[in-house]
Parts: structure tokens; sequence; C-alpha cells
């Protein structure tokens, strides 16, 4: 099964073409889109994203990711990355640096492999496709094994105090853990703040609250409302949590 | 064949996460994105536009369907729903009625399953997602039947006269039936009106008409413009049709 | 494998309803979203990006496709052509005419069959749905063969220097190809102009320049910007492109 993750968004035809891709080389390929609208040129935040949703897909998922605002720069490496027994294929620019940090065995591939024709800025097709087309089906596509210690994840923290996805109800995501912080913190945006509940429903129409959103980060949502108008808020944005005093 | 009917949009991960659930139960289901932008947070309008879909879905289809803002909340049921040979999971929140009130057989089952993880915010994936799969590839997953008197749907009306949904073109669907119309009738829209035609080729360019829509609705539209702006329509606003004087 | 390629966008079940009507007739057909938001009523700029499209789809691709704003008018006749190997349904408006001026070997035939239900404006659903589904499982549906020389093909120009598409990332695609020009000629924009460079990462944050893209075409683009904003392009907007002085 091979899951998509990108910033090309649905218009175009680019996701099209990475799956007629996938397809040109495995005909009985799963393809799903995960996701298309990651945090558009910004791989830190979309790393923190995805990191988020992988407790939620079956443990023999391929990962095709492409945030990739440096296609066609040489110094940029094609990687693929296999994490806790999944395998992880895109750019080396930090996208899998957050699920890397997390994973008990993690190793690494620079993508020898040459495909018949690679365009400057389109590698999610040319390139990367076929080789997660390639390594789902069990072929073994040409690879360099390159050392751990080398990949530089080990600087990156778990989690990140900013927003770094904001969904289309206007629900605000940070790079919090729900699982670090306490459900008595407030979170302080300008001179308002919020409080914890646990569901939309807890609070009234247009109120809004922080919960632990269902891929276990802290999000800021309005309740029938868009938290990201109500408290202007965009992706980048510092998230401060503080303990309320009792 | 399961076909996805949510508010969820296209954007974020949550379709991609519904469908990576459907899949790690039954790996070979066949899932069509029906629609994702059911009117959100609108259960009402949605079970009209839903149950104008139907008759055009192959017989053996599966249909899941979420769009349930009050998901969390202890009294709202999960649902299975079999209507004239057809499957319909979801929220017990009135989603299915319209279908309900139109089938000629009909029954009701409460989802007792509980699914290894459940989410507050996310019954889509935690609860709905697999038990769709169970039951798209014949498992029988743990249900109670419900007794039909019990459900509501009885007092719905088969049809609705207001706008249920615009579509991306500006087009603006009415609750109301083709069949139930005739085409000498007119829509008044505040000091304006508008008669039928069967085609958008059959008016002029930026001129407003009625016709009856390929999924049986009157719906209101401008030749190569939008209806929704011309006319100042959104979800929810009265659609009133007379019959012109001879 | 049944490529889609429309103009009905992702929103609403226009989508969902074409590839419900494809499974209902092949349950094991492939069928990808090749691009839904190719331009809008514009069958003419829809040809050449379609055009453009077609080099990096397996050989045996089969092409759904319909940008029709002259549905149900009975002079429009439904289409099947056949160049160099594969099959495009489709409206007889232009649509596959950049394909077929290409093509080494081209044939054309006129779809009799005739759907149980064919409403007026869902032709794509309704007709040429179940013929991409029957065509791509080899069967062979009631059609006529057309004379290529009635098919109007042959007064289109190859090249169009025209904006025919803008992409979410606001780059502007032309219909000139990449091969008929050379690195040294500049764009006239208004007052302004743009030169060649070969990536995005070639030229400094917010500058403007034009490149061949991945799909062969000439396209003005700004490193982490939105071209279309910057120089004000839209679809139907010429390209002037010149010869700079050395």
């Amino acid at each position: 099964m091979i899951l998509l993750f990108t910033d090309y968004g649905w218009q175009a035809a680019y996701v099209g073409q990475l799956k007629a891709a996938i397809y040109a080389v495995s005909r009985t390929a799963s393809v799903i889109d995960l996701q298309h609208d990651a945090p558009i040129f910004n791989p830190r935040a979309s790393a923190y994203l995805l990191a988020s949703l992988i407790d939620f897909l079956p443990p023999d998922a391929l990962i095709l990711a492409v945030v990739d605002p440096g296609v066609g720069d040489a110094a940029r490496r094609p990687l693929v990355m296999k994490a806790d027994g999944r395998h992880y294929v895109g750019p080396d620019n930090g996208l899998f640096n957050v699920i890397a940090k997390q994973a008990e065995v993690v190793k690494f591939w620079r993508i020898d492999w040459q495909p018949p024709r690679l365009t400057k800025t389109f590698h999610g097709r040319d390139l990367f496709a076929p080789i997660a087309a390639m390594l789902d089906q069990g072929d073994e596509p040409e690879l360099t094994r390159l050392a751990v210690e080398d990949m530089g994840f080990a600087d990156w923290s778990a989690e990140l105090a900013e927003v770094i996805y904001v969904d289309n109800f206007g629900n605000v995501i940070s790079g919090l853990k729900g699982s670090s912080v306490s459900t008595d913190m407030r979170i302080v945006l300008g001179e308002r703040e919020v409080c914890f509940a646990q569901t939309f429903s807890a609070v009234g129409e247009d109120e809004g609250f922080w919960h632990i959103n269902a891929n276990g980060l802290v999000e800021i949502a309005v309740n029938q409302g868009t938290a990201a108008l109500a408290y202007n808020l965009k992706i980048g944005d510092p998230v401060y949590m503080y303990q309320s005093e009792v």
C-alpha cells in the first residue's frame, strides 16, 4: 500500500501524473491520497505533521512524501528511509526527520537508480513514484546505504511549539503532543487565551478551546466556527501553553 | 464497493486516513470518493443531497456517510441502515432519513463493535471506516437491531423547498424533485424570477434559468455564469416555485 | 487503465458519480484522476493542456475527457478517438484536436450506443463513463467510423501563444512547446519581461523567470511566489516570446 503526502494540491495534473507513474511500474498497487496540502514549500512543518499521521497507518504502508522547494538543486539527495518497518521515499530535506527521531530502528539509503527521463522540477513523478512502486512490489532498485549519524535528524526537537497546519474548518494544529501537556494548561493567543475541552460539543457555539486532536496533537478550535480567523493564526506562529494558577 | 460521502473537504488527511482505515481491514475493497463537500455541519441538507445521488449507484454499493457536528456527543448513536438492499454506515443524526423515507424496505442497527482506539472527534476513521470495510467484505460486526418506529424519519418531508447545495460552477441545487413540478412553473428570487429551460445551451450567455439536474433535483443555473452570485443564494435559503399565469 | 480529465472540479459528486458509473460496468478497472480543473468551459485551452500530458502515460492508457460547455446540444457528437494506440472518449468539440494533429495514426468513431438513461447535462456519467469502461475491458460498444478528413483538427496549430492554465502555485503555463524555443528568448509581460532559468532554485526568492516545465511547455514562474499575481496573467492572455539581442 502506497500513501501519498505532498504539497501539490488537488489542482493541475501533478497528483494524477504521480499516480500514473506508479501504475506504469505496478498495475496492482493500492495507492491512497493521504494528504496533498502539506504546508507548502515547508518541509519542517510538514515533517511534524507527517509524523502525527503514521500511527494510524497499516504496518506495511509505504509513504511517498514530496514537499521539496529545492527540487533540482544538486545538493539535495533523493532518499529512501526505513523506520520501524515502514518505507519512506522522498527528498533529503528534513521531511522525514521527526519520524526518524521517534523511530526505534531507522536506516537510510540514497537513490542511485536513474529514470529514463528526469525533468528538473518533477522528481515526484520521474524518480520517487517509480522507486515507491518498485519497493512496494518487492523489487530492489539501486540504492546506497547512508550512515545514520550523518543524517542530521538527531538535532531536531521531538515537538514544535508552533502552528504547523490550518485545516479547511479553520482548526489550528500545533506541533505539540497531547501526551506532553496537561488539560489544565491554557494557550495564550494575543490578549486572549483558550482552555481545554474534550470535544466540540462540550463548548458553546462560536466558543474557542484547545483539545487533543485525533492524531494526538494540540489543536485550537472554535465550535462551529473557524479558529484561524477568530485568533488570526497561520503556519509558523508560536503556540504558548502555560499552567493555569489554581 | 464503498462510496464515501462526507463534509471533510479534500484538504488535510481526513479522507486519506478514512481510506487507510478501510484498507487496513480490507485490502481489496473498491473505494470511491462520492462527495467530500457535503453541506458542512448540516446533516439535514446533506440528507436531501445524498438521497438524490443513490439512484445512480450500483445495487450492492455500500455508502459510508459522515456529516456529524455532534461527534463525541454520547447521545449520538453510530448506525448501520439497510435500505432497499444497500448498506449505509454513519451517525444517527438524520443523515439517512430521506433515504429511509423513500425506501420500500428499511432496517436499522446500532453499532456495538468497539475499535481498539476511539478518538473523540474522528469516528469516521476509528469506527465507521472499519465497520464499512467489514460489512463490504461480508463480516458480521457486533450490531443491535433497532425498531424502525423509533428512528424518527417518518416525520421528515420527502422534499425540501430550500437551497441544499451550491456547486463549484455556482449552480444552486434545491431539495425539490423535478418529478413534482411542471416546466411552466417559475422560481421567485427576490425581485427577479427564472423560468424553465432544458439545457444550458438553450438560453443565452449569462442568462438564468431553472432545470431538472442530472440527479433529478430542481436547480437554478446561469449559462456560463454563477447563479449563486447572480441571485445571492446560499444553503438554507427558501426556493419558492409558482405556476405561471397563462 | 482509465485516466479522467475534466473541468468538473473536486467539489460536488460529479467525479464520484463518473467513477461509480465506470465501476458499475467494470468492477476491476484502474481509474486515475489525471486532472479535474481543466480550463473551465474551454475545450480549446484544454486541448493544448491535455496534449502536453499524454507523453507520460502508459501506452495502453484510455483517456476519458470532458470539457463540454455544449453538453445537450444536438449538434455535438459523442466521440471515440484512437491515436497512436491510445483510446480517447469525450465530446466532439476540439478537445482531442491537438493530440490528433500530433498523432502518426488517428481514427475516429461516433458513439451510437445509447445508455438506458441519458440526462441532458451529465453525458460524462451517463454516456462517456460506460463507454470508457467497455473499451477498457475490451467490449465492443456500438460505434460508427468517421472520416478523418471531416474532423477539422488539421486547421489547428500545433502550439498556442497564449496562457492555457494557471496552477495552484500561480505558475502560468503557455501552449508553447519548449522544444520550439531557445533559452536566450525572453517573454514580454506588459512593461516587464522575464528570462529563462533552468530551475526555481536558480533564481532569487520572488524573482520571475520562464522555464520548460515538466510536461515540455513554456511556463512563467516566480521562485516561492505566484507568477499569475505578479504579472496579472489569466487563461487566454497572449504570451509573446522574442529573441534577445546579443
